[in-house]
């Protein structure tokens, strides 16, 4: 048996607060007991959101509310550009496609911030577009994107809406829905929020609902103006995964307590020092617009990811997340969100240098450590 | 809300494991089914105690089976060795006065090991002297005891028992009841067996047994008469503490699991890290002969200790202990023991890091941790 830190990026560990509330007995999803819960929810999530519009719960990881950003806005055969650059880009091109839709896709390169020159292009030239999908943190390549001079250009075509998927950023690093004009913003439970997964969270604007409106395509489960019905008496469509609203609750309120500026600004020390760090190991960042959500490190050449992943596991009882796909055994990904701190950060440091000693990639014991610890606490 | 690290010598704490456990529902102490848990655990705890002794479980905190070490061993007026090397030395001479016994207190100073020529002349020259109460780690100063050499000393003395304090010690450094000739060790629940406090334990040997056959002193709760009675059926006097008497069943397979011996080199390293790191910090260690299960560093001059632990508590989530008595505001104390591991002790040293540069006495950020991560994972 040994102590257990998660660093994957989603899920993280939960706070003990949070767990013993949704350890009590459940409650009934129709309950005026249980509706005023989901009526704070709500009202919290606006604010970590930072929007007045409409935002839902879904009982459904992330992806269901990326197909509900789909499903509810476009109809067949309608054209969407998708920016993707990582694996969770290419899951909107993926949804997009499964509905008979037509992605226009624009790569700006893995770990590449997207060229808003290029967007802004490709929607003069097809004004038949209706919406854009964006990312705020790709997962994937550990990169975040200039949301907010997107949501500036595309405010500016008044047939399409700005979706952005939000789920591995909101709450790590700033995002204001509201200011930067984004119309969809979907998220997850078990990232920033700190919550086991299984919940999904969409905002929706004035301009998404006219979209929405005249949407064709089939839906049922995501339908989202079956959840602005309900939500009339803050009540849900379907039955609602209770305890995990009643945690997210806990941890709404505790995120409302910290503050979203100061919890960005926590998130931005935690992945300098792990840039740092990396560098004072003679490592680089695979990102070049690395996010503060998570940091992808390069592992030296000839040293396999995944068993150093595994081996991070199972000797220290560290999780973090290898690559995907074209990445695979190459990174490891740290993620700086949740229920972690500064001694969380050190500790993971630490682990890395020691197991790459352990692979003969020497490296001083501490170096990293010590350049972590001056930027998480020096002057 | 922030992240809690417990390094106090005791409590520390939990597993989850063990916190699952105890979360069961209760069943009652007089079923079939406790007393088979009863039996296992008595059983493992003879393993813990390194013995073939009793051992029987008092619900009642270490005191209380301090206590049971003396009013079952002494008579009215009898005399008896205390070697009081700080304030839990100092307990058993409360104790030993309370019911109206003598005793003769061998005081090495605070932070001493003990002179073993000393007792052994004491015991010549009061042939009269029924038991010698001695400790295995006074946690007030952290330090550590001749155990084995005076349990050598006393096996000579056939009308004389060894009696030890392991409430702090024992699981986290060697000590071996039988081997070491101790007639009567006790042990606590919320040290290095990492549970909640509320349970003591205490081994009598068949020399000890003798002496509790003619001991005269009023008693009712703590006889070990009754208990060993009761322990005939693997049962208890009194109403036990269930749910951690569960918990002790977990935490005693843990430590099986793990075997002793390499829970003392653990300690050890633990231990020897702090030091070090202390070392680096330019700070020295008050014990002349440290314990490896908890360290007193001395604080420097003009830092208040009082202050600085509540400032890490505060601050950081992390609690260690100050100073007792005369070393009040003087040292700060940090447990080895219990549910932690490398990387809590990298994190407590770089706490201390960073408080003491808050304190205006500067230390190169990361020196300390350095030195302990070369401890811990160095070759």
């Amino acid at each position: 048996m040994m102590k257990k830190r998660l660093f994957t990026p989603g899920p993280i560990s939960v706070p003990e607060e949070v767990l013993l509330e949704m350890a009590k007995p459940i409650i009934h999803h129709r309950t005026p007991e249980f509706l005023e819960i989901a009526q704070k929810v709500v009202e919290n999530l606006k604010y970590f959101f930072q929007t007045k519009n409409d935002v839902f719960i879904i009982a459904g990881s992330g992806t269901a509310a990326m197909e509900a950003a789909v499903v509810n806005v476009l109809s067949p055969g309608e054209k969407a550009i998708v920016i993707s650059g990582g694996k969770f880009g290419e899951r909107f091109v993926e949804i997009v496609k499964a509905y008979g839709c037509i992605p226009f896709v624009i790569e700006p390169g893995w770990g590449n911030d997207v060229d808003i020159a290029i967007v802004e292009q490709t929607l003069k030239q097809n004004p038949d577009i209706k919406a854009v999908y964006g990312t705020l943190v790709e997962t994937s390549t550990a990169t975040a994107y200039n949301i907010k001079g997107l949501g500036k250009l595309i405010s500016d075509f008044p047939e399409t809406i700005f979706v952005v998927d939000g789920i591995s950023g909101l709450g790590a690093v700033e995002c204001r829905t509201d200011d930067w004009n984004i119309d969809i913003l979907v998220s997850g439970s078990q990232k920033a929020l700190s919550l086991p997964p299984g919940l999904s969270f969409i905002s929706v604007s004035e301009k998404a609902w006219r979209k929405i409106a005249s949407s064709k395509l089939p839906k049922y489960y995501l339908d989202l103006k079956k959840y602005k019905k309900a939500m009339e008496k803050f009540d849900f469509p379907f039955t609602m995964a209770v305890s995990l609203v009643i945690g997210l609750n806990k941890s709404l309120e505790i995120i409302k307590q910290k503050g979203l500026e100061n919890l960005w600004k926590i998130h931005r020390k935690r992945a300098l020092a792990t840039r740092k760090a990396a560098e004072a190991m003679g490592l680089k960042i695979f990102s070049k617009s690395p996010a503060d959500a998570v940091t992808a490190i390069i592992l030296p050449e000839g040293i396999d990811g995944e068993k150093f992943c595994s081996d991070l596991r199972k000797e220290f009882g560290m999780s973090v997340a290898g690559g995907q796909d074209r990445l695979k055994g190459k990174v490891i990904r740290i993620s700086h969100f949740g229920w972690q701190d500064e001694f969380d950060t050190i500790s993971v440091v630490a682990a890395i240098e020691i197991m790459l000693n352990k692979y003969n990639f020497r490296v001083e014991l501490g170096n990293g450590v010590k350049e972590a610890m001056k930027v998480l606490f020096g002057n």
